[in-house]
């Protein structure tokens, strides 16, 4: 016999905005920092603990896990999706001390349907569409691939 | 000259749910069964024929094909896709006889942004962030890549 | 101290469609052309300068970028993105002039997780799921992997 769910309904919430930050809703967004001129798209969820920096753009369908800080004027494509748990023992770690923590410096491109692990992306790399960081990039140049390589420093 | 086009909206339908089901809507789900304890992200569809077992979760943005069936305490990350139509002959093909079953174990972990192909995962396999898992997987262990492969056992 | 964002909401807009277009929503579709019997997914984006030819499906969770043409009898699968600036240098590239124009011919059918480039594909093309097309495809054949390579000939 069917039981009836809990729903609850995605929104924006405990979020501390900058001047002129922009949201195109549907999103689901709530306890981080968005700075000036911040451009959200729709369908895009960020979680609690992220800071995303000035001007930076966030694409529609993206998703932004806790504890990703993102610098300023960065494009964040559509569809790109970060992880910071690396499941080391088999299956989702529930203590969020052992997750990592994300850190996009400040004028870096990621291209859309890319997924990034949890690394450091230094200041102005690009990460080629549909590509897969799965270490962190100190150079900056571009990447691309599963797993993403250096194609070009820049 | 432009007609007008015919709107539908998403929603909750001919879906059967076990207890303490929590939904974060916008979602489309239809046709389904959700077990006892199953926790579905937004922007996630799930179509016909599909069931989640007892305590899976399903993170945002992800989309579950007909005919999937996932076993209990899974892990189904942001932004999945699942797909059982191989196009064998060029192009989609319209019997649903056709498609593949895909069937999930037990305690699987699925990193958010892989594709999952018509295929078994056996219990307790990890699938890395952004994988493509083209072929059954069979051994427990951890796989990643495009196509998946094996990187350890567990 | 945080301000108050400026909220923007997805709809329909400057779209001019053909007979018997069914569209589930919400979705954000703007500036393009959906000719007869076209049918679009739920959390879709499809954006400016785009024309779906007839009988085409976007299925959920899609995002069509500016500049796409795409011919009659498509299927593009779930989760599949689009992107036609190259950032070739270093960077997004703010003159739409500069992006590429894609063209997908008619009877393309699309796997679902799967990121196109800038590019060509032509009619009858199969691009298998999770694949990234980064260069045009002028033969009719089976596509996958990343990058993309041709698996067999149709």
């Amino acid at each position: 016999m069917s039981k009836t769910p809990i729903l609850c309904n995605i929104g924006i919430n405990n979020t501390e905005f900058g001047d002129n930050v922009t949201i195109i809703q549907p999103v689901n967004i709530y306890g981080c920092q968005l700075a000036d001129n911040v451009r959200i798209g729709p369908f895009v969820e960020i979680q609690k603990h992220c800071v995303i920096g000035t001007g930076t753009r966030v694409q529609s369908h993206s998703f932004i896990c806790e504890y990703v800080t993102i610098g300023r004027d960065c494009f964040i494509g559509h569809g790109v999706m970060f992880a910071n748990d690396m499941f080391r023992d088999g299956s989702p770690d529930p203590d969020p001390n052992n997750w990592g923590r994300i850190t996009i410096g400040d004028g870096v491109s990621i291209g859309s349907g890319a997924t990034i692990l949890a690394v450091e992306i230094c200041a102005g790399a690009v990460i080629g569409a549909g590509s897969v960081v799965t270490r962190s990039i100190t150079r900056k140049g571009v990447y691309a691939g599963n797993p993403a390589r250096l194609l070009r420093l820049l």
